[in-house]
């Protein structure tokens, strides 16, 4: 049986396999992590809305019943594409197919020192930093005497303008300042304040115009203070510097870039500006056929020479197009290029209100909503994410409270040394 | 408005709480963590049948109604009876009655160093430790080419044989070995192995002798190997000293003892052997009529001059009983003394199979299992936390496929470093 490597079981990774999984084939997923991940509702387990076990799943649980599947929790760190190996930890495996679908991390632009202060929101940890890290500020202010202190804690910067920045900015605002903030008896709505930096002139750059401006209208009637058109200059410990403007904050979120994987730089392949590795029209790299990327690591552009964008969508249909090559089409001379099949984009702002591009057809409000909460749950991964995502939706819908809102891994000890 | 301090948001702390809000005091709650944790269940969270969201709340969350009580999240480092202050992190409260419901933490019996290597079971953050442990030794096990390796990570160790140790023996045997372990290639049920070590001669040490032969008939056919009349004499990175047996294993999970918090030293009264505080019979203390002792911080005796368990109802009780006095008889000669009714004792050892002594009646298998499920449903602190607990055990019960099987805090570098 031939040997196909999947590094990676994001939703480009668990695609190819369960499409490679029904055909004879000797199948390994190497993930980092020991789960699934269902990213486009990452921000809510940051603001807690939603449990970490309610949106992902053990890998090796989601290939249970395929017995030609195995699971490996390890870092591949380099690729040996003479040899056909990837490597990790002293050990490799060996494969006639390798598939890449590593995802990407974020990029500070340089300016690394900064991701101390303002982590992204790429993994559950990341998730659960910035949760802890929202509810301990909410906890620190409450306990300030000294009320010229509260800003500190009572702002929220949010740095990027792209649908995790603006989903983030719009559940701050709504779910953190308009109801957490009730429990509290020393501070109150009012003291709060929720900043979204966008370098760039509009929101959600992938959107239509008059989309963008709707969202634009939401984040406002939630008071939320976008800047457009401004640049963070500076992060440090006690906020964000915006040009001249500085903003006193513990909460920086940053949303603003990625960077693909260093793995691909051991690939000997040519990459783009952001590290993702450039691919032929099938996804294979340059003069190895049996190598290919998929999904946020690979540089594919559309027919009209467009980077395709980074979407589940795109990562699924790469998958499940390289598990066709692969099980059917390599030996052909003539290989049909791998084309996107757009079914639409969606982002969120507040309960009841979204912003959706699907098929050309442009949507706002409630109609977005209902759609993007439905496309949501319908992708989730099994039949226990649906029911527990659709219960605690039906339950903030209905009584205004949501709140997995645990603070575990800090403790009363960081709050200490914040306020001492 | 005279002022009531309690310390710890436990079962006896938030009784009191709920029965004090209903008169005209002012109430701060002070809490080392943000949450109400529901102790019983948190070996299911250990065992990954459980999310930690399920069993717990934030205490403010829970009193956001009681406009009268405030919640600080500190710990309190010392206590003066003369200025009738309580002190945290250079800040102090102030109070007219003071209710101390601290709980108890882990003893190692003067073996602290044991603690690195056999985590106790007191926290959420215990219980995502002992989790990742488990999974982590799985994931472990299936990566080794070296089968002769395979014990260190499949053997589990529990030290205790009360119900905390009974209750996580029978789940990691019925939930880990025999469920988890089928989503692996490598390892199989037959490689794995539970012991429970007991120093005296019988489990469950508070039930009656013939329901102590039921439950360890019941984790014998769950094919643990309990360990009775043996004492536990090291304890290192590579296993369990038992006498002069060795059992190699990376996972060891403390159930053995408690000992109170170093706060209740700060008082100035007489301490019991586990350094619980000597109460008067109304559980204030010695020469202070204004400050109380209730829970598993309180050496309390029957009238049959024994101590009370520490147990639930026990600490809730006591919270009632304390507000109570407070509220109302605080200026009476002669108070009736706390007496504790006994409603029962419980204890789960697998799927559809408990031990409870309730009024004097022994019950054992189903019925004991049905009336466990049911109290702590019951008893769960919402209605939102009892539709989650039900639906994930009713779930189980259908699919036999538990799980919040995430690996979250633990990375793969902690797995290379484990098998390096």
């Amino acid at each position: 049986m031939k040997k196909v490597v999947i590094i990676g079981g994001g939703f480009g990774g668990l695609a190819a396999a369960k499409e490679l999984a029904k055909h004879s084939f000797d199948i390994t997923i190497v993930d980092k992590t020991n789960h699934h991940l269902f990213q486009p509702l990452l921000y809510q387990v940051a603001t807690a809305a939603l449990s970490p076990g309610d949106i992902a799943n053990p890998i090796r649980s989601i290939m249970r019943n395929r017995q030609n599947v195995k699971v490996v929790m390890a870092e591949i760190t380099s690729i040996d594409k003479v040899s056909k190996e990837v490597k990790f930890n002293s050990t490799s495996l060996t494969f006639d197919y390798l598939i890449i679908a590593v995802g990407n991390s974020h990029s500070y632009f340089g300016n690394e020192g900064w991701e101390q202060f303002a982590p992204g929101l790429k993994t559950l940890n990341d998730a659960l930093k910035i949760r802890e890290g929202i509810l301990l500020s909410l906890e620190a202010a409450e306990r300030l005497a000294d009320k010229s202190r509260h800003e500190e804690y009572l702002n929220f910067v949010i740095v990027g303008g792209g649908p995790t920045g603006v989903e983030l900015a719009g559940a701050i605002a709504e779910i953190v300042n308009k109801n957490y903030i009730k429990d509290f008896r020393n501070i109150n709505e009012k003291m709060t304040k929720v900043y979204l930096v966008e370098a760039l002139p509009r929101l959600l750059q992938a959107f239509p115009k008059n989309l963008s401006a709707k969202a634009l209208d939401e984040l406002k009637y939630l008071e939320v203070e976008v800047l457009l058109d401004q640049r963070v200059t500076g992060i440090d410990k006690n906020g964000v510097h915006i040009g001249d403007d500085f903003i006193k904050t513990k909460n920086i979120i940053w949303a603003a870039g990625n960077k693909a994987s260093s793995l691909l730089g051991t690939l000997g392949i040519e990459l783009d500006r952001s590290g993702r590795g450039i691919v032929n029209p099938d996804l294979s790299i340059k003069d190895d056929p049996g190598i290919f990327i998929i999904g946020d690591a690979a540089a594919c552009k559309d027919e009209k020479e467009k980077f395709l964008p980074e979407l589940a969508p795109v990562a699924m249909q790469q998958g499940r197009y390289v598990a066709g090559i692969i099980s059917k089409e390599i030996n052909r001379t003539v290989k049909k290029s791998f084309k996107y099949h757009d079914k639409g984009t969606l982002a969120t702002i507040r309960k009841g209100k979204s912003v959706a591009v699907i098929k050309g057809l442009k949507l706002s409000g409630l109609i977005a909503w209902l759609t993007w909460s439905f496309v949501h749950i319908m992708y989730l991964i099994n039949f226990r994410n649906k029911i527990r995502v659709m219960t605690e939706w039906a339950w903030y819908f209905i009584t205004n409270r949501p709140g997995i809102r645990l603070i575990v891994k800090k403790s009363n000890k960081d709050l200490d040394s914040w306020l001492a």
